[in-house]
């Protein structure tokens, strides 16, 4: 069943929680009234990600039971929402998250488990898997930014029947390769190993002197790039929605050749013997 | 130490196999007067790709201990050269093989464990892990076309220590993405999150109606191509040599960022929960 993606890439200000979650909800709100059956806000989207100070991080934090992700629900319409925000949880410790979010509320959290940089100075890295839900388009996986580097999340995800992996990100701006983001060469590469789509949500807009690569796309099963921020109209305010639609069934067919399937051909007991306890 | 690499990219002939093996060890004479430190030959250089039956693969197939290697060994002076080719095993089974050759002679044989589509009429997988060797350059590993498909086998790689992965590779013609065949971009991302260099050799030709990528690559650590076949001038029978020179010591920093790093950033706890006997 084809489903139509939105990526709302726009520009979190750090320290104004409340405005960041009134944009937040009108995108959610915006997108599912442009039909979108899958919408994915940047990572820590409600909180912005150049913490000064851990404090600072703290009181942007949101536990995940706040009345935003009701705000998303009702906004949602038929779509199911993928956003980063900024976790409080147990014992003050902090998380960077991914909530899950239909019409009917709040379906799970995600807490990155491989944290970049000075993340590690904030947030306490999750321990548990990314989570494997059904939606009515079909069965899709939640990783944040980082995560996407490590081949075995991926993987992980693909085994486990995701059909579209949702990942909110914030990538910081460097050098392209081939005129791409070399987060989204990685993301198109684990997209066609493992014949599973990716969307990545970045934001846009500098935040204390750091630049983003604005880089949001969604990319088929193929690894092709369906769509691209650097092809999506700008708002004025910077903001662009990166839109695509696709049958997730493709991903259901691991077939490379009459004879060689993306899955079917590992080789499990090689990678013990390769990786054991690594 | 810088590492002078040479992909020799030509056209083996199926039914010739005397007239390929003469071009392998011409082209590895080339090569080391050109000063090649790593020095690659496609995947079944010696004996062709397309093969009508499993008797025409047998006979074109050559013992571990065939004199070619010892020819490849007086040309090769300080170069390491990775080949492929038919090899003949014990109880007339057949492997899609690479040699490992340096002028002190035959250093390894590897068997390429992920067989691609009609190749299984044909092989016997392999059932041991790629070989890393040490050269004069740095570590190299070793895989075969459609094994480079597999993130776990680059991980395994890395994780062993290797600087460069040299793959003799003949990738089937196809659409290419953002104009690199598909193949490539897999190698770009399999080299960044690794942070290891990458030489991939294909061949050229069309061989009995099936015609070829004739994509060498070679790819620096940070996923950047330094050097692609289309880049590179061709001879008057179509061959080509993609040459780059890079300093392979970079492969063994892994750092992102100050507080990243490829490697240790990873989480094996939870790939072993997730991916357990997968």
């Amino acid at each position: 069943m084809t489903a139509t993606v939105h990526c709302r890439q726009f520009t979190p200000r750090v320290g104004a929680p409340e405005e960041n979650r009134r944009r937040c909800t009108a995108a959610v709100r915006r997108a599912a009234a442009e039909g979108a059956d899958i919408v994915l806000l940047p990572e820590l989207a409600t909180s912005g990600y150049v913490f000064a100070s851990r404090a600072e991080a703290a009181a942007a934090a949101l536990p995940a039971d706040h009345p935003v992700f009701g705000e998303w629900a009702a906004a949602a319409g038929r779509a199911t929402v993928v956003g980063g925000f900024c976790e409080q949880g147990a014992g003050g410790r902090l998380y960077n998250s991914a909530a899950v979010v239909d019409a009917g509320g709040l379906r799970t959290v995600y807490r990155k488990t491989h944290l970049w940089d000075t993340e590690k100075r904030f947030f306490t890295p999750g321990g548990e898997l990314p989570p494997v839900l059904d939606t009515p388009v079909g069965r899709i996986g939640v990783l944040i930014c980082y995560d996407l580097e490590f081949p075995e999340m991926t993987r992980y995800l693909a085994l486990s029947g995701a059909q579209l992996i949702a990942a909110p990100v914030n990538w910081p701006a460097g050098p392209r390769i081939d005129g791409r983001p070399p987060e989204v060469v990685i993301a198109m590469a684990a997209a066609r190993v493992n014949r599973v789509a990716i969307a990545c949500c970045d934001r846009s807009g500098p935040e204390r002197g750091v630049a983003w690569m604005e880089g949001s796309a969604v990319i088929a099963e193929t690894g092709e790039v369906l769509a691209a921020a650097e092809d999506a109209p700008a708002d004025r305010d910077g903001a662009r929605t990166v839109r695509a639609d696709r049958d997730l069934a493709r991903a259901l067919d691991k077939r490379l050749a009459p004879q060689a399937d993306a899955l079917a051909d590992r080789r499990p007991e090689l990678y013990r013997q390769a990786l054991g306890d690594r």
